[in-house]
C-alpha cells in the first residue's frame, strides 16, 4: 500500500514534517512519498497548492494525506477542498493551553524555525566554528570544551560534533584516537585534564570496515583485520580511563547527540 | 508570566521538542522555562520524571505542562499522575489516520529519529564530508555539487552548507568572493560552467561588520566601510550574473535552507 503525503506550512515546513514523519512511522505496512510544501502563505500558493493536491488525488485515485501547520484558517479550507485528510499539527492543542495560561493565543504563529535570536544564531554559528577548529586532532587547546569526543578514525565523532554546535550550540571538540594511543592504552597528556568531559563513540567493526573502504578502498587502514584491532584497544582503553561510550552502529546521529547530553546530564534545549 | 514545561519522550524527545517549541511560540506574552527529560521508557524512569514534576508544581505553585511522545500508555499514566497539563502530540491523529488507512498503528513508536536506513545515513555522511572539504574553497571541483552557495566572508555559506548536508543529505559547496571577484565584478571562471546551481547570500553590513569583529578585532576586513564595499559589490555582481539571492540576516539556518530549496524546486524530505 502506497500514500502520498503533502507536508505544507506557511513557514518552512520544518514542524509538519518532523511530527508528520514520527506519526507516520507508526504505521509501518504503509509506504508514504512525502512532498513538502513550504511557504505557503497566500491564498494563491494555497489555490495551487490545492491544485497540485487535487491532481494527484485524481491520478491516484487515494485520497491524499495532508499534514498541515499553516496558521490562517482561509488558507487552511483552501486547501481543505482538495478533499485531502486534513491533519491540523497545532489544533488540538491551542484549546487546553488556551485555557490553562488564561491567554489567547497570539497572531505570530508557526514561526518558530523563522525567528531569529541574534545571541542563539551567534551562540550555533560560534559552536559550529568550534567543532570545524577543534576537528580530528588539527587544534589542541580543548579549554573551551564543552565536550570532547574520542574515537578511531570513521566512528561518526565530526557529524555529531556539527550536529550538536549547529542544533544546541554545544561547542564539542573530537579527538581521533591515533595508533601510538592505541598501542600505549594511554590517554594523550592532552586530554587528561578533561576526562570528566571525554564520550566515547565505539562502531561495529564490519560496518566500519565498509565505510573506510568507501574513503580509502583496498588500504590496509579498511582492513576488517586494522578495524578489529583499533577497536578493541578503543574499548580497553575507554573501559581503563572510565570514558562513557556508544556504540554508534545502529543509533542516528539524533539519537547519539541525545544519548550523549543525557550522560552528561545536559538538558539543553535545541534552538 | 512564567510556566515550567516538560518534553517527555522515550525516544530522543527531539519531536516533542519541535511540536512544542511551535505551539508555545504561539503565546507571545508567557516564558517558558524548558525542561527535555528523552529516553523515559520504563516504568523507574517515569516515576523519576513524575517526582521531579510534582516538586516543580510543588515549589512553583504553578501547574507544569507536559508535551508528551511516549507510546505506552502505562507510562503516560504514571506521568499524568503528577497533575501536569497532559498534551499527547500523537493521540489526536492515530484515530483519524487507522480510519483513513484501514490498518492499525503497529508497535514500533515514535523511533522517527532512532532508526537508521544505512544508504540514508551514508547520504547524510558522504554530504556532510563534501561540505568540510568544498568549504571556502578549498577543494575546486564543483561538479559532483548540488548547489553551490557565494557570498562575502562570514554571510553564513557555512553553517547553512553543514545544515543541509546533515539533514537533507545535499552536497553544497561554498565559494567565498574575493576581493579580485568583487573588483573585477566577474564570476571566476571555474563557476561559470555550473551557473544553474549558484544560490548568492547577502547580509546586512552593519551585522556583518559586528560578526567579523568579534572575529578580527580592529581589522580593515571589520570596517563597516569595508563590509558595505564587499556587499554592494557583491550584490552586483549577483545581479548581472542572474544569481538568485537572500539577505541572511533575520532568518535562521533552517528557513535559509528552506528558502534555497524551494528556489531550486527541490522537495527533498528531511532524514
Amino acid at each position: 500500500m502506497q500514500r502520498t503525503v503533502f507536508f505544507i506550512s506557511d513557514s518552512t515546513g520544518i514542524t509538519a514534517e518532523t511530527i508528520g514523519n514520527s506519526i507516520l512511522a507508526q504505521f509501518e505496512g504503509v509506504r508514504f512519498d512525502k512532498h513538502r510544501l513550504p511557504f505557503i502563505d497566500d491564498a494563491a500558493k494555497a489555490e495551487a497548492a490545492t491544485l497540485r493536491i487535487k491532481t494527484h488525488y485524481a491520478k491516484s485515485g487515494e485520497r491524499p494525506i495532508v499534514v498541515n501547520t499553516m496558521a490562517d484558517r482561509a488558507l487552511c479550507d483552501i486547501v481543505a477542498a482538495s478533499g485531502a485528510l486534513m491533519l491540523d499539527v497545532f489544533a488540538p492543542f491551542i484549546g487546553p493551553l488556551e485555557a490553562e495560561l488564561g491567554t489567547k493565543r497570539s497572531g505570530a504563529v508557526n514561526r518558530s524555525h523563522g525567528l531569529v535570536d541574534f545571541d542563539k544564531y551567534e551562540a550555533r554559528i560560534n559552536a559550529t566554528n568550534y567543532a570545524l577548529s577543534h576537528d580530528d586532532g588539527i587544534d589542541v587547546d580543548y579549554a573551551q570544551a564543552d565536550l570532547i569526543l574520542v574515537g578511531v578514525s570513521r566512528s561518526g565523532k565530526t557529524p555529531t560534533c556539527l550536529y550538536m554546535a549547529l542544533h544546541y550550540g554545544v561547542s564539542a571538540a573530537n579527538y581521533p584516537l591515533t595508533d601510538e594511543d592505541l598501542e600505549k592504552l594511554e590517554l594523550p597528556a592532552r586530554l587528561r585534564p578533561y576526562r570528566d568531559r571525554l564520550f566515547g563513540l565505539t562502531i561495529e567493526p564490519v560496518r566500519l570496515a565498509q565505510i573506510r573502504e568507501q574513503r580509502r578502498a583496498g588500504s590496509r587502514y579498511a582492513t576488517i583485520k586494522q578495524c578489529r584491532w583499533e577497536l578493541e584497544q578503543a574499548d580497553r582503553l575507554m573501559r581503563q580511563a572510565g570514558i562513557p561510550s556508544l556504540n554508534t552502529t545502529h543509533v542516528s546521529i539524533e539519537e547519539i547527540a541525545s544519548k550523549i547530553f543525557a550522560s552528561f546530564g545536559i538538558e539543553r534545549t535545541m534552538y
